[in-house]
């Protein structure tokens, strides 16, 4: 057997700064601009491989950090890696498990060497390095993986704290060139991380030293926990304006569909985010005339679609007036339908973004996608980036 | 548009007292021995109707109690009934609500005119007649409905106290009688109740009684409440040697695989339970060599089939090893999966014997399957009939 080859990225079409491409892996090419729903244990939470590929999902995202935690990675590599283990044949995504951590433990100890945090299962004190993240990663063999980098929260309306967020920015490289020196596996792209927190010098800085370290491929990490949507726009913009242009950048945990549309505009090529599928489960469902929510007793008697402009198989089949019944009644076939009806918005989204690009309308693309969004009147300003924790 | 003819049952094969057939209903063709599924408020608990199909799902049963109480039956009516709510497109059954009532409101008032219990979702009185609960169930749309009945606790190991019984069983032959007599529509089989408590022969009058009344179908209520398995057979035995063997016997939310080979045996046709799908939910497994219990120690690393002789499409992915991580971790697709392989072993075992019987062979096929089903030696002897509760 040959071994696989690293994943390579062709980017086959620009529109402004906007671009589609293919991500090559060892588990089927990746169209991109794609967006990658969180298989947190290594399942989209009631969703089936099956079902996630009918709506047209490319890749998942599993969490390091929970299963690390439990089962633990030697189990998966003994199922020949995570494709094996939860069935899904497709490109997978691992984070490095430092989002969690620092998310989850409010006490966990920072150093140079790493982070200990303390597992939530049991209470015992777990280390994760800059090294012990790749090495996990390589055991849980996903094609797309990420170096640990030191998050840094981003205070509201507050001046960003400059010595510290650079200070983090500083480790965040080291701890990158750490990551990138025990890589021994050849088929998994390692990206490295922009940071920089709140500063737009900051992340530019960020984002030329990480690219200097000779990584070919880059998340951007730490937005979508406090920014507002201003900010973070001139934060992505900084940071994708000093990355290589021909190497794949990953926004890390964004977000909503006008996340999604703003950052495909700015030259992103891949996301993931809880959103579609949190959203779902309780009731928040995305619509072409933006998101309703199926609780309200106006939908009780609805005998129509979630969206009359979708063909999703939830939209083929049950109304309005059947899913907030089983909503409301708990039946876990709520979740899942709902999840699948948003993830299936998203995965038309992206395609619809892929088409618009190639035939260079990305602009008109946007600009009819957000009017028509926008007529049901749901304002959302809230896309702070959700922890994947395990309630 | 001709109105649908009433579903009627051929009997196919006769292999001592068992039987297998056909059941003709508006929605297809049922063969029988067959059990049904519990869809509490209209779903099979996380389950999709295809999936329900894809591992040989004929038919299900819905709760008339909670879907009168919410959505209520005018708007499943308004979408052409439970068939166009619920998307499922084969026969369907319902309940008459009364077991629910009896069972979940211990403070229900009963009367000769009928029950009045107290709503669980808002505290508002419901009162629920023998005319009522069919007159809901026409409207919800089943293809096979059943009339209201009253319901005896037997207490376990103490003599059935004969005059409640006897009074019980008296109403309950009344409110057969007025049922059947608000019954409109053509094309619902509606079956008349066997009950009698715990008496053997107060079960015998039961049966002979309603068959007297000209029923054309027939369940047995009010079992696997208490009475001891060998209690339970000579209750169900009297019951079906006052039936007439023409017509099809549906045993009323048993149970366990043994109850069923049981049952059939005795000449059983139809089965309803909420087994399969709620041990699933709580990892609780039917193999072809006895029940597991997924969350033991011991199957955590397994790298092997739920069952090694499933040909399911949960046998077909996952390892024991991920549906027990899954199960840990909460995923609800722990309790998706689990549920459509116990329903998947439910189907072959009643496809088995229906096999068996038209070679006249049940009597080898079903000692070979007890032989085997002891192998693993988890003795179960908790079938009590387990209310579909929303909880």
């Amino acid at each position: 057997m040959t071994p696989a080859a690293s994943p390579r990225f062709e980017i086959g079409a620009r529109d402004g700064a906007a671009r589609s491409g293919r991500v090559f892996t060892p588990h089927g090419v990746l169209e991109t601009p794609a967006f990658f729903p969180v298989a947190t244990f290594g399942a989209v939470r009631g969703l089936s491989p099956d079902e996630l590929t009918r709506v047209g999902v490319q890749g998942v995202l599993a969490n390091t950090y929970h299963l690390h935690l439990r089962p633990g990675e030697e189990l998966i590599a003994a199922h020949g890696g995570l494709h094996g283990f939860v069935g899904w044949s497709g490109p997978m995504l691992t984070d490095s498990g430092g989002f969690q951590v620092f998310s989850l433990d409010a006490f966990c100890r920072r150093s140079e060497a790493g982070v200990e945090f303390k597992s939530p299962l049991d209470g015992r004190a777990v280390f994760l390095s800059p090294e012990s993240a790749v090495e996990i990663q390589e055991k849980l063999g996903a094609d797309l993986i990420v170096v640990l980098d030191e998050f840094e929260e981003i205070a509201p309306g507050a001046a960003p704290d400059l010595a510290r967020t650079r200070a983090s920015l500083e480790r965040t490289l080291r701890w990158a060139e750490r990551g990138r020196g025990v890589q021994r596996r050849g088929d998994q792209l390692l990206f490295g991380i922009v940071q920089g927190g709140g500063s737009v010098e900051l992340r530019a800085e960020s984002a030329a030293r990480t690219a200097a370290l000779g990584f070919g491929a880059f998340a951007i990490g730490g937005l979508g926990v406090g920014e507002s949507p201003d900010e973070r726009a001139r934060l992505i913009a900084a940071a994708l304006e000093s990355l290589p242009p021909a190497a794949p950048r990953y926004l890390m945990g964004l977000g909503l569909p006008e996340d999604l549309v703003a950052a495909v505009a700015r030259g992103v090529d891949l996301f993931d985010c809880v959103v579609p599928t949190r959203h779902g489960r309780h009731g928040s469902v995305f619509t072409s005339r933006g998101r309703l929510n199926l609780r309200n007793a106006r939908h009780r008697d609805e005998r129509i679609p979630l969206d009359a402009d979708c063909v999703c198989p939830v939209c083929a089949r049950w109304t309005r007036a059947y899913l907030r019944h089983l909503l409301n009644a708990g039946d876990a076939l709520a979740a899942r339908l709902l999840s699948l009806h948003n993830l299936a918005y998203y995965m038309r989204l992206l395609r619809d973004a892929r088409e618009a690009i190639a035939t260079s309308s990305f602009a008109a693309f946007a600009a009819r996608w957000r009017a028509r969004y926008a007529e049901e009147g749901f304002a959302d300003s809230s896309s702070r980036r959700a922890v994947t924790s395990p309630a």
